[in-house]
C-alpha cells in the first residue's frame, strides 16, 4: 500500500530541442507532465511510497506516459479506456522578453471523464494523504463531481487530504476557479496555494505572511502553505507562521518546481517532520529540480539532505 | 495564378525514429503529412505551378505545418482560424509481421469547420485543375457540403475536377464512403481508385482492366485511374486502357507514393501528354519517391526524366 | 503476486548508433539487456504478471537500469547494493561479413555476489514459474550455489521451474557448463536450450527432434524447447514433439529473439494452452520482437493474436 | 506586389553543435544566413510584404537556400544560374574570451555575377522600400554597378531606398568601402549604420547622436539611424534626434538582431510610425530576435506588441 | 619512416542523415573523404605504416580534416597554407532509382597550389610504396607536373609506384584524362583501374581479363589490377591473370571500396603475398568496407584474416 | 622526439546530454578523459611537441581511446595489452546545488598493470620534460613502483619532471596519498599543487603565497605552482613568488582546465618564458579552456596569443 496517492491527468508533452520555436520544430523532445504525477515522484523520491491515480486511453501513447512515470519509481494505478484521448502539450522554451509558452490540446481526453466510481475506493482510503490539485476539477465537469467525490472518500477514510490550488487560466475564469474551488475547501487538510493565485483568484490582500494565515483562519484549513516562486514560501500551521527562503540555483528547468516542493513537504510531514523542517526539505527538493531538465524531480533523498545540511546558499530569508 | 488548386487537410506528422515503438519513444520527428498538398507538391514539382487551399489554426502548429509546405514551393492560401484544433498524427514505422501504424488525432480540428463560403472562387475557378481526395468530405458534415461546392463550383468555372477516392477506414464506414462519394462522381473528371476500394467499397468486380473500363462507363468519367500499389497501374480515357508498371525501386518510405503517381499525373497531362506518357511520368515519380524519408516527393523534372528515359526497371508490365 | 519471477543480471547495454564501429564512436545508445529481465517482459506482454529479481549497485547505473525495465511494466525486486559494479555491454551491429560484435565489461558485478538468503523465498514459492538461464551461474562460483538454491526453494514451493541454457561462450568452457548445468538440471521442469548448445556443449547428436527427445528422456525433463534461430522451434512434451516454424521477418534487431520466445511460451502455457498453441504464440511473438530495435519484446498481446491469426508467412515448418 | 523588396546574398550557415570547434565537429546545423533575407522575414512578420531578390545556384544547394526562405513566410525571386558556387560560411559559437567566429567561403558564387538587366525593375518600381546593405557591392565589382543601378532603378520608380552600412572587414578594406559605399549614399533616402562603422571607416567623430546628426546633414539622407549594440540605437529624421534603449534579454543568438531591428523599423515607418515608436517596435524585434536560436526573427507582431506594451526591461535609454 | 606515402586532396565530406535530400537537410554529418587517405588508412590497418601528403589550409577546417586521418592512424605531413580553400563535397545517399550523388565543390582549394618542391623527396624515396590517383593531377595544372615530379623522384629513389586511375567525370572529360594519365604511365609500376574505365577513357575492348593483359602488356606495368565493383577483380603480374570473386555484404556503404582494396592489396604485396592471395585479402577488406558507414575501412588485421579464413560468401569467381 | 612526455591512464568518459541525470540517460556521449593526455595536448598546442605514454587494452575501447588523442595532434606511444579493462568513468554535469558528479569505473584495467620495463626510456630520457599526476600511483601498487622508477629513470637522463599532485579522494586516502606522493618529491623538478590539496592533504599552512613558498623551500623543487581555480595561480621559483590571476569567462565545460593550465606553463617554460610570462600563457589558456566542450584545450597558439595580448578581463591579481 502507498502511502501517498495522488490523482491527476498527465499529458504528452512535446517540445522543440533547445529555445527552439514550435513553428520551426523538426523534432520534439517527448516527455510525461502532469502536476499530481510529478508531486507522487517527488514524494517517492523522499522515501513515501506514492500511487499515482488516472484514467489513461489503451493506447501506444497512453502507455507512453504510464511507462515513463512507472520508471521514475511509482506505482500506477489507471483505468485504461478504449475512449478519449491522450492529452497533449506543446512547450516552447525561452528566455526574457519572448518568455516560455505553452499550447494545451487537452480537450476530449479520457481522463475528463473520470469518475470516482471507476476507482478502487480502498487505493485511497488505505492511504495516509490524499492529493490533487485545482487543474483537476478544471477540466471537465465529470471531474468536478469526482474530485469532490475522492475528497470526501479520503476524509471519511481518515486519509489527510492535501490539495495544491494550481490556477490554471488557460482551462478556465478565475470566477469559475474561485466558485469551485472554495466549495471543495472544507475537505481540505493541506492547503498549497500560490501567493498570485491567492490574490487574484480568491481576492485575498497582503503580504504572503498575512495571506497565509487569513486563508488558514477562513477556512479552517489544518495546514496552509503559499509559495512565492524564487522568494521562496510561507507555512502556516497551529496560527504559526514559518517562513522559507529559496535556495540559489542553477536552473535549467522551471517547470515542476512547485511540484517538487509540494510533493517533498508532504513526504518529510508524513515522516515525522515538524513544518519548519518539511519547508526546508522542500525548499531544498526544490531547488535540485531547477537543475535538472524536465518537470520531474529526480533527485536521491542523499542528495536533498546534502543541500539542508550545507545551508545552500539561500537567496532570501 | 496557380494552374493546379488542391484542398485538403494537411497534419502534423509525429514519429519515433526508426523503427522504434510509439509507447516507448523520447523523441518524435515533425512533418507536415496530407494528401491533397502532396499532390500538389508533386505537380509543382513537374512544372505545374500550385497552390494548396486549407483552413488552419492561427497558432504556431497551423504556422508549422504552412512553413514546412511553402518551403517545398507550392503557394498555400490557407483561412487563419481562431477555433479549431491543428490536426496531428502518429505514425509508427515497421516492417513484416508488425507493419507501420498510424494513430489518428484529428478531430475537431479548424479543417473539419471549413465552408467554401471562405475561400476565394477565383482561386479555383482561374485554374486548370481542381483536386481533392474521399479524405476531405469524410471529416465532418461541413466538410461533406464544401467539398460538393467546391467541385461545383470548380465545373462552372470550366476547372478539370480531379479527386483520389482515398478511402481510410479509420475514418468512416465503407458504406458511409460509398454513399457519400458517389454522390459526387458526376462533378468530378478525372478519378483515381485503388483497385482495393473499388471492389471493397464501391463493390465492383474483374481484374484492374475491368474495373476501371466498369468505373468509366457507369459514371462517365472523362479519365479514370485505377492504382494497383507496387504493380502499377491502370488508365482509361476514351473508352480505351492502358497499363502502366511499377519501377523496381529501394523504398525508404512508402507513404505519399500514390499522391507523388496521382500530382505527376495530372501535371504531364495539362502539359499535353496523352494519357500512357502521363501514366509513365506518374510511376517514375513515385519511385523516386519511395526512395525519400517523408511523405513527400522531392524530386525535380530533370530526375524524373532521366528515369524515364532509362526505362528503369520496370517490375511488370 | 506474480505468476513468473525470474533472476538474472541485466547489463547496461551501450552501442554506436547505426552500424558504426566503437573505435569511432562519439555517442552511445543506453539500454538495459538481461536475458532473464527480457524473459519476463515478454511474458508480462501477453498477459502473465512477472517479477524480475536481481542485485544491483545502489548507484545512478543501477537505477538506471531498475527504471528502464520498470518502464516496460514489470514489477522488480532488487537488492541494493553497497559493493559491485553495474555490469556493461558494448554492442556493435554490423551485417555479413563484419558480424555483429559484443564486448562484455562485467566483471566484478554487484550481482556476481549475490546469495540466495537475500532474496525473500515466498516470492519465488508464490510464483506459478521460476525461470533463469545459464549465464547466471556463469557470472560467479556465490551465483553457482545461489542458482542451485533458487531453484531448489521453487521445487520444495511447487513452483514450476524454467530454465534456458544459453551457454555463452565468453563467459566460460563448454565443459564447464556442461558440468555445472547438467547438475541443475534435475531441478529444472521445462528446459529451453539451441539446438547448437545441445550438440556442442552437451554432446548429443542427432535432428532437433531426436535432439529434443533425448534431452527430455534421458534427464526427465517435463518439457524442452529446442530452438532452431531462423528456422523455428521443436517442443517435447509427454514424449511427444512438436514442430514450429519461424515468421518471415523485416528484422531490425535479433537480440532477445529468443528470450521473447522462451517469455511467451511460458505466459501461454500457464494461461492453459498446450504446447503446440503455446509454441505457435512463441514464434509470432519472437517474429514481432525482430522488427522492434533493443533487445526487449514489447508486444501487445492483440499483436500476438493478430500474427497468430494471420498465420503470418511462415519459413518453414 | 511586396511592399519592401530586398536584394542580396543569403548563404548556406553551417554550425557544430552548441560551443563545439569547428575543427573537432562530426556534425554541422544547417541554415540560410544573409542580412537582406533577414531584413525582409522581419518586415514581413511585421505585416509587411516583402520579397527577396537574388541569384543562387540551380542546385540542391540553392534549392535549399530559397526553400528555407520560402518557408519563413516572404517570397523569394531570384534568378537560377548555371554558373558560380552557392555562398557557405562556417560559424563556430563561443563566449568570452574565445568569441564567435566565423569563416567565409563565398568567393566565386552565383550571386557574385549578378546583374541589374537579369532582375524585373518592375519589382523594385512598384514596391514601396528597396533595401540592401555594404554586404552586396563589397562581394565583386559586377555587384558594385548592380547596387548603384538597382537604388537608381528604385530612386526612378519613387521607391524609398534603405542601407544598412554593414562594413565586413573580411572582405574589404575600410577605404575601398569608405570609396564605394559613399558613392551610392546621394542614392540613399534611410541610412542604418554602427556607430562602429560611422567611426572607424567613415571617420566620423562624436557620441552617437553626433554621429547621427553629422551623417545625416552631410549627405542630406531623410532618416539616419546609428545602432549601438546593447546600448540602443538612435533615430536622427527632419534634423530631430531620438534614443531608443534596448531591452534586457536572455540572449541566445546575437546574430540577426541587427537585421531584426532594421526590418521592423522599415515596416513599422511604412505603416506610418512616426519615428520614435518605430525604433521602439525595431527594439523590441531585435530583443525578441535574441531569444531565437538562429538568424532569424522567427516573430509574430502579437509577440511585438506584447513586449512594447509591457515596457520590457529597458538596459538604458 | 613509413612504407607508404599517398599523396592527394582530402575534402571535408558533408552529407544529410540517411537518404534526406541536401535541399531539405537541417544537419550535415561531417567527414573527411578523399582517395589517397582512404588507401593510405587501409594499407595500416593490414600492418603497413602509412603517411599521407598533402597540401591543406592553416584552418579550422583544414585542421578538421587532418585530426580525423591522423585519428585512423596513419601518419600525417601535410604543407599548411595561408591561401585556397578547403574543398569540401556534399554527399546525398540513395537507392535506384534515385542513385547516390555528389556535388563537388573543390576549385580554388589550397591543394590545387601544391607544388613538388613543397614537400620533402625523402619521405617519398624512403618509402617502399608511393602512391597517387588520376583524381590528382585532374584537379589543377600545377598538380599535373606536381604528379609527374613526385612520380619521377619517387623511380628514382627505387620506391615502387602504384596509381588508382580514378577517372572522375565531374573533373575532366575522357580526352583529357587519357592525354595526361597515359603520359604517367611509364613511370608507374601497379596500376589499379576500373574495367569501365579502361574501356571508355581509354579505349581498350575485351573482358576484364583481356583488358589486364593488354595494358599490362603495352604499358610494360609490373602489375595491373582490373576492378569490376560487385564481380571482384582481376590481377596481371608476370604475364599471368589471376581472377578474385567479390564477397557477399550486407552493404552500408558502397563509398571506398575500391580504396580498402587498394590500400589492402598494397599492403599485403609489399608484406610478401603473392597475387592471388593479396588480392584475396584485398576482396576481404573491401567486403568489410562495405558493412561500415563513411569512406574508410576502419578495419582490424584479424578481421580481414577472418573473413579470408571464414571463405565469406564468394558471390562470383 | 616528443620535448614532452606524459605518462598516465585516459579513460573512456560517458556522459549523458546537457544537464541530463545519469539514471534517466538514453544516450551517452563518448570522449576520452585524462589529466596526463591533456597536459600532453595543452603543451603541443603551444608548440611544443608531445607524447602520451600509456597502457591501453588491444581492444575497440581500447583503440577509441588512443584514435582521439592522436587526432587531437599528440604522439601517443602505448603498449597494447591482452589483459586488464579499458578504464570508464561516467561524468553527469550540473550546477548549483547539485554539482556535476563523477562515477568513476576504473579497477582492473590494462593500465594498473603498467611496468616501467614495458616502456622505451629513451623516450623518456631524450625529452626536455617528463610528467605525470598524484592520480597515476593512485591506481595499483604497481602503478607506485612505476611512477617512482620513471621519475628516477628522467632524472637520470637529464629530464626535467613535472607534477600535478591532483589529490583525488575517491582513489585513496588523503594519508595514503601524502605518505605516497611526498616520497616522490625529491625526484621531482616542477610540482603544480592546489592550494585546497596542500592544505588537506600535506597540512600545510598559510595563504597561498605561502604555501608555494614553504612547499619549494621543504622540498627543494625548481619551481612550485600553486592554483587556486578561479582565483588563479602561484608561481614560486628562485625564491620568488609571482602572483597571476584568472581571466574572466562565459564558462561551458570547467573540466581540464587545470590540465589546460599545467599543460601551457610548461610549453611556455621550456620555450624560454620566464615564470612570470609563463603563468600569464598558463592563464589565458585554461580561459580558453572553458569555452570548449569536453576535457580537452583545442586552442591554436594565436588565440592564446591574442588573449594574453588583449589582456582579457582578469578576475583578480
Ligand atoms: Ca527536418
Ligand atoms: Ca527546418
Ligand atoms: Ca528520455
Ligand atoms: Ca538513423
Ligand atoms: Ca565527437
Ligand atoms: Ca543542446
Ligand atoms: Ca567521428
Ligand atoms: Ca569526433
Ligand atoms: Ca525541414
Ligand atoms: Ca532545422
Ligand atoms: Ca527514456
Ligand atoms: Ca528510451
Ligand atoms: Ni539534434
Ligand atoms: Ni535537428
Ligand atoms: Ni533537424
Ligand atoms: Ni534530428
Ligand atoms: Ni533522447
Ligand atoms: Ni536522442
Ligand atoms: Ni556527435
Ligand atoms: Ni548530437
Ligand atoms: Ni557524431
Ligand atoms: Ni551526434
Ligand atoms: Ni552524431
Ligand atoms: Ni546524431
Ligand atoms: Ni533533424
Ligand atoms: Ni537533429
Ligand atoms: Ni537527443
Ligand atoms: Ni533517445
Ligand atoms: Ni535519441
Ligand atoms: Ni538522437
Amino acid at each position: 500500500m502507498s502511502d501517498l496517492v495522488t490523482f491527476g491527468e498527465t499529458m504528452l508533452r512535446l517540445s522543440p530541442p533547445d529555445e527552439r520555436r514550435l513553428e520551426d520544430a523538426d523534432e520534439f523532445e517527448v516527455l510525461a507532465g502532469g502536476a499530481e504525477s510529478n508531486v507522487a515522484i517527488a514524494a517517492q523520491r523522499l522515501g513515501m511510497p506514492a500511487t499515482w491515480l488516472s484514467k489513461v486511453p489503451e493506447s501506444p501513447l497512453g502507455r507512453r506516459v504510464v511507462s515513463e512515470l512507472r520508471g521514475y519509481g511509482i506505482d500506477t494505478d489507471v483505468v485504461w479506456s478504449h475512449r478519449g484521448r491522450q492529452g497533449t502539450y506543446y512547450l516552447e522554451r525561452a528566455g526574457t522578453p519572448r518568455g516560455t509558452k505553452v499550447i494545451y490540446d487537452r480537450d476530449d481526453t479520457a481522463f475528463a471523464t473520470a469518475e470516482a466510481r471507476e476507482f478502487d475506493v480502498d487505493r485511497v482510503q488505505n492511504a495516509r494523504v490524499f492529493f490533487t490539485t485545482g487543474i483537476t476539477p478544471a477540466l471537465s465537469s465529470t471531474l468536478r463531481d469526482t474530485t469532490a467525490s475522492m475528497l470526501k472518500a479520503a476524509r471519511q477514510g481518515g486519509t489527510t487530504t492535501a490539495f495544491d490550488f494550481n490556477y490554471r487560466r488557460k482551462l478556465w475564469s478565475p470566477e469559475e476557479a474561485e466558485e469551485t474551488l472554495t466549495k471543495l475547501f472544507p475537505g481540505i487538510d493541506v492547503l498549497v496555494i500560490a501567493a498570485r493565485d491567492a490574490r487574484s483568484v480568491l481576492g485575498f490582500e497582503g503580504d504572503p505572511r498575512q495571506l497565509a494565515h487569513k486563508l488558514g483562519s477562513q477556512y479552517e484549513f489544518e495546514t496552509v502553505v503559499v509559495t512565492r516562486g524564487s522568494e521562496g514560501a510561507i507555512g502556516w500551521h497551529d496560527s504559526v507562521v514559518h517562513e522559507q527562503g529559496a535556495y540559489e540555483t542553477d536552473t535549467v528547468s522551471k517547470i515542476g518546481t512547485g511540484d517538487a516542493f509540494t510533493g517533498a513537504f508532504i513526504a518529510r510531514r508524513v515522516s515525522g517532520d515538524d513544518v519548519p523542517t518539511a519547508l526546508e526539505y522542500a525548499a531544498a527538493t526544490a531547488a535540485l529540480k531547477r537543475t535538472i531538465p524536465g518537470d520531474v524531480a529526480l533527485v536521491s533523498e542523499e542528495e536533498v539532505e546534502a543541500v539542508v545540511s550545507s545551508g545552500g546558499e539561500e537567496l532570501s530569508r
